[in-house]
C-alpha cells in the first residue's frame, strides 16, 4: 500500500522551487502525492496545523511534518502576520 | 540520466528521522541518493557550504539546498556554536 504523502504550500517561489525538485521526486511506487496550495482552498489550513506544520512549503508524510526551507509562517499564511 | 541528490546530516535523531522518510523516498529511477554524515566525513562540509547548506538534515539537488526542517546548524556541526 502506499503512503499518502501532502505536500502544503502557499504559492510563494520557494514553495515553487520546493515542489519541482520534491513533489515531483518521491518514488510513486511508494507514495501517492497530494499538492495542496493554501491560496486555492484555504480549509485545509487546519489539518495542516494539526499535524505540526509551521512553516510553507512542507511535506506531511506518515502524521510527521518536514519543512522544506523556508517560504512563509502559517501566520502569514493565514493573513496573522 | 538520473539527477544526483546529496543527503547531508550529522546524525542527529532531526536528521534520522529526515533520512528514514526522504533520503529513502526519492524515486530511485531518478535519484542517485548519497547520503553523507559529517561525523564520519568532515572533509565533506566545505562542499556542503559551497552549495548553500546553511543547517543540517539537507539535500543539494541539482545545485540547490533543500533544508529539511532543522537538526544543527553547520556552525554546530563545525564546533563553532
Amino acid at each position: 500500500m502506499k503512503t499518502k504523502a501532502v505536500f502544503y504550500h502557499a504559492g510563494c517561489s520557494v514553495c515553487v522551487s520546493a515542489e519541482q525538485q520534491f513533489a515531483i521526486a518521491l518514488d510513486p511506487a511508494k507514495f501517492d502525492v497530494e499538492v495542496v496550495n493554501f491560496a486555492e482552498t484555504p480549509g485545509r489550513i487546519a489539518e495542516a496545523e494539526q499535524a505540526g506544520v509551521v512553516s510553507v512549503p512542507a511535506f506531511v508524510i506518515n502524521g510527521a511534518p518536514f519543512h522544506i526551507n523556508f517560504g512563509a509562517s502559517m501566520a502569514a499564511v493565514k493573513g496573522e502576520a
